[in-house]
């Protein structure tokens, strides 16, 4: 492996100072000249006809200055399926739905309005689960499609769908097969900082937003389209991305709340801040799916899968966000994870009276792993093999395709499992006995960005200054992960500059090039992608004009030398004749040829250097940009196939647990994850990435769940919704990399954002089944469901405990 | 010349709405969070000997959090010299002077605490004119040079010189000659927008400055090298330049108040924000250097000049800022208005305890131009010559090379001269008889940038994106003289755009190429140089996209166009074969091949183009970067030799005065000005900036004088210090610009930010003269002067009214 300067090394992230000593500003720390506050109506009723909104007392409130609904305002479609309305018309499809707004002098004022609002509903039946949604004379929650056309059902339009190989073919093969349907909860993204947004309309009618998302670019556009919809065709919205705390997929999409303060900034002609409360982000921003998944997989005596049929249903809520493409996703454990040949997936989304969901870490990976490394167990504990050596006999391996066509490059899965095994003393751990159990978890995921969108591209652009410094433009959003962290070692790497002098410009579409998103697991991989290309562009143009130029001030460095040193005898070497580009380089600052001796006067210091092409006549400053698309396909979904990725991560995870089964408890005793990052850029943020994901993996599996009442989300706080604190995670956690050196990946490194939290619920409920011999099938794993699971395992047994 | 599609044409300002309508944000708006405000305790004495500064009180004052003196921060040396400092140790060498800051959380607290801030001083001698302090025994205001060596005058180091031809020679040939001696005053620059910064450190100790700058790139490496004083050697400053209320040169030199700033924003570790107040402004900003000029000329019997002598003294105050280089600009019509081959010119810069000076539009022109356009008058009396006649007789001339080595490229003077002869009907008003009478001047400037700094250049980049607009990053800093409106048309015009897709980012030295300010005229030259070649490289890139692309995409096109008409028979036209790169073009917005027939679908728009080549496979955004160092010289101050700008501005301006002879009152009938701007940008703005320039000339003639008492500026206000209004710009103006279409202007352009108010002041002193026979020779031209002139006239001629 290459030996770097900076990639693989500690470094302190450049936004870690500004951030712990709270001079990071987030979007609820800005404040614009004239700036008004916006606050939203939402429904009470799930589904229902709105018979009348009466706004007349908010609007005499002092200090008010607009009050708009739907009725008033020009009709803004917004979502992937283009279902749902910035305000809402004629009739409401869940309890959150937007149904006025209000802009205000100050926040309480605009509280105090949009509560001085009423709203005359005409309730209509409403559907809260997959099945009364599924029903042959369900109500249809919407009536038309989004082109128009009268629906006949409540199942979504957009569908997910792969089959290969023979699957009865695969069933003949079998000699042991297992079912089973396990389900995951809604859950909250729990971003530490809320969601919100300025919206600010300049005296040409363009727009600026200051907004939470990880989308900046398709934000635009969407906001562009939301400037057409109310009448300024061919007007530009500028997005600027303060800093965020967190994002986990709630940035994914542009939401309602932004096209209610631009139309509010447009009605009032200032600048209109939303931000949401604790409880408004817990009630009224979009959770994480839940879904139902069916799966069924079988082996031959030797342990050899030989079929997999997985069949998921995803709860879609009321409208359709990019969340509801996650079996895009579930799509790639579905058909690759481990080798089988004769595969189907099918994926369904339904709508209901529920809330609307949006994406999260993982983006269905999570799912689908549930479901399928419990079912992993249970055909291993079937064909009588050991689970870790099950998953040995399947592993993925390098250079394979995969069913779905997915080419893996390099697959360090085998090493991960190895790794946590050895970690978590397998062998032995594995026959506690009672109350005490271990279990284990693979996961794979997009590791070279993840094709959604037309373009998966990034672009970058380097300048260089007087003093040697680099300004960094990129369209990439650090939302807490450390994308600053590694963008600015990659640039010092790529470069051959120290990392403090790289300075990350802010997130803004208008001095930015473009970027599809920070999704996919792609930030790191694609900021360092686009480095390595424009910081190659920047040395090449240095090392030309270097031929020129580094004699020329080399014999200046010499001269001031000998004058201190008069008695020094240069080295026998030829300045003028070795100055060839090609036997340049830049490292750590400095310009030098690469064979010359050391001699203290033979380095270049870069911002002098710089300077001296800068000040000579027709002096030149240097810039250079790249634009990368990876090599990677949008797939084809009606026939769920295409690479999606330019390479994969691998990982797994296991952990140790000890069960109470008089409380029903559960306690982890120790953890291991291994995980494939192809290569290490940044210990310390990979690290604080790895344990955030899996302390966001342990609340997923044991403790978190929104819970909904006819529709209405009512644990709307961190009291009510519990996610895990260090008192939760105070156990050893053993953590390392596995490093492949991808030939796709930047340096090596792949992307590995989410794979964190994708195995480590199926390795807690693995390692409960070892414990106690009870299998928990839905999220999360509660002490009341293993006690009840207890009961259920005592009377099927009748053996008295 | 060249037909232009949007060049020449009216266009609103891009800034005009949001300042019309209070949505620009000025410093004084923008607010940090956390933010402190600045205040600074000035001297009370003009030179002194400080004993003792007690900031104890200030210190005990709730809500202050820091105060700072020399004595307890780092030394922080600036200006042109490097002769002054942020904060002063031992000794104040002018009245305003800077001893004490504080930081407090409202401004009106920090400006009680400053004021709680006393100062014991031991007073020294003080030298208020340029006549006590070339004295003999003169005090010396620096006992040192900046390199620490001992002084021995209170004359600057910094000189200026030119001699060329033989003098003594002219003076032989000479049948007449003139000798005068001409002063100017100190006035301020009246930026409506007062001076005002925010210093922020952020967590690594690298600073973000918002200042009221014209050079933020220069601003930087300034403030760059404060960090490396304060301890913060290799930090960074990023200055941001918020919507500037007028510059007019106020804003080239960095400013003791700004590293204020610094000093309390690292001191608390918060934002500090200092706003000068109008007071403030006056007092302690600097103003427009006075000065003093012996003029010598002398001609021969045709009226042709056979030699010009020119002795400038310049009373720089106590510190030396860019102003102080006003000779190198002075050095241009002295040696090269009108033809005369023996010229000596020689400038002296005189250290007093008078306030401090700084740059302010025309930057030494206006000063030598009063002194040289008065002489030409008078030697043309002598000479019994009109003086049009006369101005003429000597006129510059296309492709000269003048006598500092200046090379003309274009020269519409002599037609600016008979434009405005002729709109103000020269010949028949030039006799009207007394009280009555018309007058005058013109003028020479720099009007392809000026070098004063090693590199003179200015970058740009050019952003696409998928809607069509350009995102374009330039250093010019828009004061309010309407950079972005030519900036936007230069653009638009160069790729091919309709100027409202074009979108400026704001000025900021992280997002922005390098420029090296806004000075000199060269804003519109500059931005418009920088355009073309990006747009240049844009436009290439495009057209070799077309080749590929515009067929694919018109076939579509033709497919569309046929589905709605199905009779349709389509030219014969192969596009395929005609889609060769040269054979493009991009207009309007619109990709076209240049001989096409003019159907409706052989045209296609620009954000299709850049869709479709974004959204393919490996797909591609577009931008571009250019980097423009004009063909100019940095002359040789020594020798005053060197082509300092790559073409040259001329006008002419006339002026109809009445004067009432009781009371001396000067009242302008109409003026007329002609202006050689090589090729007219946008006519509203260019029109804006010369009807400005003109009310500050006539300000200069008539009103301007800062009031200095003992070294204190006591004129403070708008009511004490006069600038015209309406009221005093009453009369008709006609204003015609002469297009001379430059070989080295870009679309043909000259720069002519400055040469409105050059030539205003001796077209009207001529005027007057030609009313009532008496000569002014000192700035502002105030009826006391005229009635005391009129005295003196009456006294010598003997003869009564």
């Amino acid at each position: 492996m290459t030996d770097f300067q900076y990639i693989g090394k500690e470094h302190s992230r450049p936004d870690g100072a500004d951030k712990a000593t709270g001079k990071a500003h987030y979007i609820h720390d800005l404040k614009r000249p004239g700036m008004l506050f916006g606050k939203i109506k939402f429904s009470s009723q799930a589904h229902a006809k709105i018979k009348n909104i009466d706004v007349s007392r908010a609007e005499r409130l002092p200090g008010v200055r607009a009050v708009i609904t739907a009725y008033d305002t020009p009709e803004i479609r917004l979502g992937f399926m283009r279902d749902n309305y910035a305000l809402k018309k004629n009739k409401v499809r869940q309890y959150r739905d937007e149904i006025a707004a209000v802009a205000a002098i100050d926040p309480d004022i605009a509280a105090e309005a949009a509560e001085l609002i009423t709203v005359e509903y005409e309730p209509l039946p409403a559907l809260f689960s997959i099945e009364e949604a599924l029903a042959e004379n369900a109500i249809l929650i919407h009536e038309k499609d989004p082109q128009g056309r009268p629906r006949n059902s409540n199942v979504l339009t957009l569908k997910y769908f792969h089959q290969s190989g023979d699957l009865e073919q695969g069933r003949k093969q079998a000699h042991f097969m297992v079912d089973g349907v396990f389900s995951t909860p809604l859950i909250q993204q729990s971003c530490m900082g809320t969601a919100g947004c300025i919206a600010e309309f300049d005296g040409n009618n363009n727009l600026t937003m200051w907004a939470k998302t990880q989308i900046p670019f398709l934000a635009q556009r969407d906001f562009n389209r939301a400037l057409s919809d109310i009448g300024l065709q061919g007007k530009n919205t500028r997005v600027i991305v303060p800093t965020l705390g967190g994002g986990f997929g709630s940035g994914l999409d542009t939401h309602c709340y932004e096209y209610i303060a631009i139309l509010l900034a447009y009605r009032t002609g200032q600048p209109v801040k939303i931000v949401y409360t604790r409880d408004e982000e817990f009630a009224y921003l979009s959770p994480r799916q839940s879904s139902r998944t069916k799966i069924s997989q079988g082996c031959n005596r030797d342990g050899k899968l030989t079929f997999r049929r997985i069949e998921v249903f995803q709860d879609n809520g009321a409208y359709t966000s990019w969340g509801a493409t996650y079996p895009s996703v579930m799509m790639i454990p579905a058909t690759s994870l481990y080798r089988v040949k004769n595969v189907s997936f099918q994926a369904k989304l339904i709508y209901t009276n529920n809330t609307y969901c949006q994406a999260m870490r993982g983006y269905g990976n999570p799912e689908l792993n549930w479901a399928l490394e419990n079912n992993m167990d249970e055909l291993a504990e079937q064909a009588g093999i050991d689970p870790l050596e099950f998953r040995l006999i399947n592993c993925n391996q390098p250079h394979e395709i995969t069913p779905m066509g997915l080419k893996v490059s390099s697959c360090g899965l085998k090493e991960c499992l190895e790794n946590v095994a050895s970690n978590l003393d397998w062998k032995k751990k594995r026959s506690l006995g009672k109350r005490r159990g271990v279990g284990v978890a693979s996961l794979m995921h997009v590791g070279g960005s993840g094709r959604i969108y037309r373009s998966d591209a990034s672009g970058m652009i380097l300048k260089l200054d007087d003093f040697g410094n680099v300004n960094v433009y990129h369209g990439g959003v650090e939302m807490g992960q450390g994308l600053h962290s590694v963008l600015s070692l990659g640039v010092a790497e790529a470069l051959g500059v120290p990392p403090t002098k790289v300075f990350i410009n802010p997130t803004d579409t208008g001095t930015c090039p473009w970027d599809v998103g920070t999704h996919a697991s792609r930030g790191a991989f694609m900021a360092c992608q686009t480095a390595i290309l424009a910081a190659h562009k920047l040395r090449q143009k240095i090392f030309a004009l270097a031929e020129e130029t580094f004699p020329r001030e080399i014999e200046k460095s010499l001269k001031k030398f000998r004058k201190k040193n008069p008695d020094y005898i240069p080295p026998d070497f030829d300045v003028a004749t070795a100055a060839i580009r090609d036997r340049f380089e830049l490292r750590d600052g400095f310009i030098f040829i690469k064979d010359a001796p050391s001699e203290p006067w033979l380095r270049l210091e870069l911002g002098r250097f710089l300077r001296a092409i800068h000040f000579q006549s027709q002096g030149q400053m240097l810039s250079a940009e790249s634009f990368y698309d990876p090599p990677n396909e949008l797939p084809d979904f009606d026939k769920g196939f295409g690479n999606i990725s330019a390479t994969y991560a691998y990982g797994a995870q296991a952990a140790e647990v000890e069960v109470d089964l008089e409380t029903g408890d559960i306690n982890i005793i120790r953890m291991a994850a291994a995980h494939d990052v192809g290569k290490v850029l940044n210990p310390q943020t990979l690290k604080g990435q790895m344990y955030g994901a899996l302390a966001q993996g342990i609340g997923y599996t044991l403790y978190e769940e929104l819970k909904s009442e006819q529709g209405r989300i009512i644990n709307t706080n961190f009291r009510d919704y519990k996610i895990p604190t260090i008192a939760e995670m105070n156990f050893p956690i053993t953590l390392e990399f596995i490093e492949t050196d991808d030939q796709f990946g930047p340096f090596g490194a792949k992307g590995v954002g989410e794979p964190g939290l994708v195995p480590t619920a199926p390795a807690i409920a693995n390692a409960i089944y070892n414990a106690i011999g009870v299998r928990i099938r839905d999220l999360p794993i509660t002490p009341e469901k293993i006690l009840d699971a207890l009961k259920k395992q005592r009377s099927m047994s009748q053996e008295p405990e």
